[in-house]
């Protein structure tokens, strides 16, 4: 079946997943809210994020930063600056566009000139034919507002692009009160603000979204050596599903993560067959990074970006240092201990590497041997890997993966469609419907009533005792609750005493029905939670 | 033992809870993060408000909708026209005051002149005793951006200033996709955002904060007295604490849901004799308003509002109604078929009667009228009951109800503080702490860690094994954890075979030990929490 963005948008809307925003003023371009069933899948991302991320490790601690912080951060972080989209009008009939969407739109590609832009030969608007348009021009993506009761320069915040910078910032608050050691992690998940000049693709590119984001700090690779005396790489073919080794360099932790977010989206439910891995080459890598690989998914409207996943040096906590003032150094005593044991020699000749290996990427002897005094002393500024996810996409992503359209025939040869969301039960909104097979009989309506309450308790349940069984599965197919619970007449075992006290489990996918004892449901259930 | 603001923050820094936004950058007035015992603190309050109001009720769907939203939205609301605070200057030394906290801070009381205010005599600035202050004049609140590349007026936007105004906007959405019929609640909870004068009150008074707000719409009276004869009220005693009843009329739904707010608070660990409730007086009440309470504790620095529960009529819903243009009305097939069965007598009887009490309230008899008609057809714009809670201020709250400072003396007659954060299981961000009694037995060690991986698949657990048993459980009493695992050589069974696979549980409130199986363990625990 070809997934259709426009079925599965009609779906969102009606099952209560995906509203326009502020949908009964005409809306607000870039703006999305998410319904009664939207909320919850939203809530279960995230909540399945946190527990493999944090809860189920013990190197990753959370975080809850503010939205508006000190502006400096965005100076250090290169936003104020750089974090910029090139932006084109059409001077005849008014439309503006992002250039390099624009000139993508048409096959062409968008011209580098310095640090601006030029539009290639033959572009046009895309609205009205007209090649009578503006040249490129910057537009700073981010939000801007004022802090204070005066509107001036001095009170100028933005809403953050991202919650990472957040996780730099309070990095000397984290190191101490966590009591964690390098190598571990900083998790956030929250919502990040990006003034987009042409929010598209459904609830793909907002104005407003949610991000889950990992800073997970490691040694620099020198370090590592110190400690260990060599450095694994990829080439040592590490066990990158085991536990993580001391003597990881960032190439290993960097496809560490890599197999761990793709380990996570496969429990979230989508197969790793429909993710595509993106190596960036090495001239589109930000000059600070190592690597970078973003995971795509095949969308309807084409394979795009869920998450990337960078190995970014020191680059962010050195700037911060820089633009705070304040140091950034861990002290790392495995390597304050190994050090001490290295002979004089040792420690020359080692420095005579490094400086030579820094001197040929380019920095100079005195920076490499800056570094090399301060991790004598067991000391440096941490690297850090870096998987960032769209919360937005995520949950997009997996209502494109579960929208299926399954045809149907019944034993009279009629034929029939069934709309269903195949979600994995982790991620489903509801995930057991109880169902007492008819209205009207108050013994049968009380004990299903006590089954629902009961699962209530652990899980967002749904109860439905209007129109037949068979329509009220449909209902849940819609909105993907996995397990349908129908209380009936041998629940009560008034025909069948052996019966008693058990329920038939509809499944969502295969539609089969499955009769169990109600003591063994929770258990059920609870296993094919995966996250 | 007094409570002491100071020692409570410090304690919030030094184990992780909160520290101040940026503050690498010294900071921002009005904006604090949440550390990684602070971010598990919030997610425990919020998925406790969530499980209580959504999950375990059928009559409360979830929204999580944008925070910037259609200006149009704030207009409707009023608080583009009056969400303003009154500012007052030093000419002298140039501080900003807020004019109403100025003069409370002097005992005074600032005088309300038409829609404007003036300073009472004698009023001065308290930072400098200078009476040369400029007249109050009005500050909107709200946070101002502009959405899209053009900084025009048409592209205003602001952060919303409270998230129960998302829920009016999309009512006519959920409404049909939730398959809901009044009487019904719509959950969301949220950041939002005021540009406070003068933030203060350490995390009490933020610029950005979050909300847990709900909108339970209910029949107006009068149709409940057509579908029942009667509208019950407090005066007839109804069970507050049962189901829900069909006759029950405003009042009794407010009341009701003050007893909802009281028991969570109640479960999350708050104690009823430190909540004291606050009716506002008629003069206090907007004018749209029926009832209001405030929930308030006894915070170090005052007793102050931890939640408002409003009766605020159709006010909401209304306004929307005016400003979008949209009919805001729902079909109630319950009054439509009571009505249907009512004699032209009944109904003229009814309308009379209807009409006479509006026109006392000081409506018209037109408005009367037409709201009468619209009830006959089984229609009506519902009626709302607002509980509507600061998620910071209850984190602050129950930091500060938890926070002890125990004297203890041990058998040689020292003495000792034990500082302890008494908080509930089911708030306290680390459930359970496995503590192997020792730190170089491989077998003890690994019996440990299956018992601590084991645990963590299911709650945030610690692991600590450096230092005496002792002083681990102090750490632990210094974040909360209510429960303490100590692996030790009994757990092995090699002394004594009948104790094989069981630990000692240590409590954190009474220090007490006990004895337990590993498999009751996660049943005890889970009984602990109570939301």
């Amino acid at each position: 079946m070809e997934k259709n963005l426009d079925s599965i948008s009609a779906l969102c809307k009606r099952a209560g997943f995906i509203f326009p925003s502020s949908e009964i003023y005409g809306g607000l371009n870039g703006f999305w809210d998410y319904g009664p069933m939207g909320s919850e899948l939203k809530r279960n991302i995230r909540d399945a994020w946190w527990h493999y991320t944090v809860q189920w490790r013990e190197d990753v601690v959370g975080l809850d930063a503010t939205i508006i912080m000190n502006p400096r951060i965005w100076e250090a972080s290169g936003h104020v600056g750089g974090f910029a989209d090139p932006m084109v009008d059409c001077k005849d009939c008014k439309k503006r566009h992002r250039a390099d969407q624009l000139c993508e739109e048409q096959g062409l590609k968008l011209v580098q000139e310095g640090k601006g832009w030029k539009l290639p030969e033959g572009c046009k608007c895309t609205a009205c034919g007209s090649k009578n348009l503006t040249e490129p021009r910057s537009f700073n993506l981010m939000f801007k507002t004022y802090v204070g009761p005066v509107e001036d320069d001095s009170a100028v915040a933005y809403l953050r692009p991202e919650t990472a910078q957040a996780i730099f910032a309070q990095f000397l608050n984290i190191v101490p009160t966590s009591r964690k050691k390098v190598p571990f992690g900083v998790a956030q998940s929250g919502k990040s603000f990006r003034n987009e000049i042409n929010p598209r693709n459904y609830t793909f590119r907002s104005r407003e979204f949610e991000q889950m984001e990992l800073e997970f700090f490691i040694r620099p690779d020198e370090a590592v050596e110190l400690i260990c005396g060599h450095v694994a790489t990829l080439a040592d073919k590490p066990d990158l599903n085991g536990e993580p080794q001391e003597d990881w360099g960032w190439e290993v932790w960097h496809k560490y993560w890599v197999e761990r977010r793709l380990e996570w989206y496969r429990l979230a439910g989508l197969p790793e067959s429909d993710l595509h891995l993106y190596w960036q080459t090495k001239e589109e890598l930000a000059h600070y990074a190592r690597a970078c690989v973003d995971i795509e998914y095949a969308f309807p409207f084409g394979v795009q970006e869920l998450e990337g996943i960078a190995a970014r040096s020191n680059f962010d906590l050195s700037q911060h240092e820089k633009f705070s003032g304040k140091s950034m150094t861990v002290q790392d005593d495995r390597l304050r201990l190994a050090c001490a044991e290295k002979s004089d020699e040792e420690k020359a000749s080692f420095k005579a590497k490094v400086v030579a290996d820094w001197v040929a990427r380019g920095k100079t002897q005195f920076d490499a041997e800056a570094f090399v005094d301060l991790l004598f002393q067991g000391k440096y500024v941490p690297h850090v890997i870096e998987p960032s996810a769209g919360t937005d996409r995520l949950a997009l992503a997996l209502i494109c993966n579960a929208y299926d359209e399954e045809k149907l025939v019944d034993a009279k040869g009629k034929e029939d469609v069934r709309t269903v969301l195949r979600f994995s039960p982790a991620i489903a909104p509801v995930k057991v419907a109880v169902l007492p097979l008819v209205k009207n009989n108050e013994a049968l309506r009380a004990k299903a009533r006590e089954l629902y309450k009961a699962l209530q308790r652990k899980w967002k349940c749904a109860w439905d005792e209007t129109g037949a069984i068979g329509r009220r599965y449909r209902r849940q197919d819609e909105i993907g609750t996995p397990f349908c619970v129908t209380v009936d007449f041998e629940t009560l075992g008034e025909e069948k005493p052996e019966l008693k006290d058990t329920v038939t489990v509809r499944l969502r996918d295969s539609m089969e029905q499955l009769r169990m004892p109600i003591a063994e449901l929770v258990p059920y259930v609870e296993k094919a939670i995966l996250l």
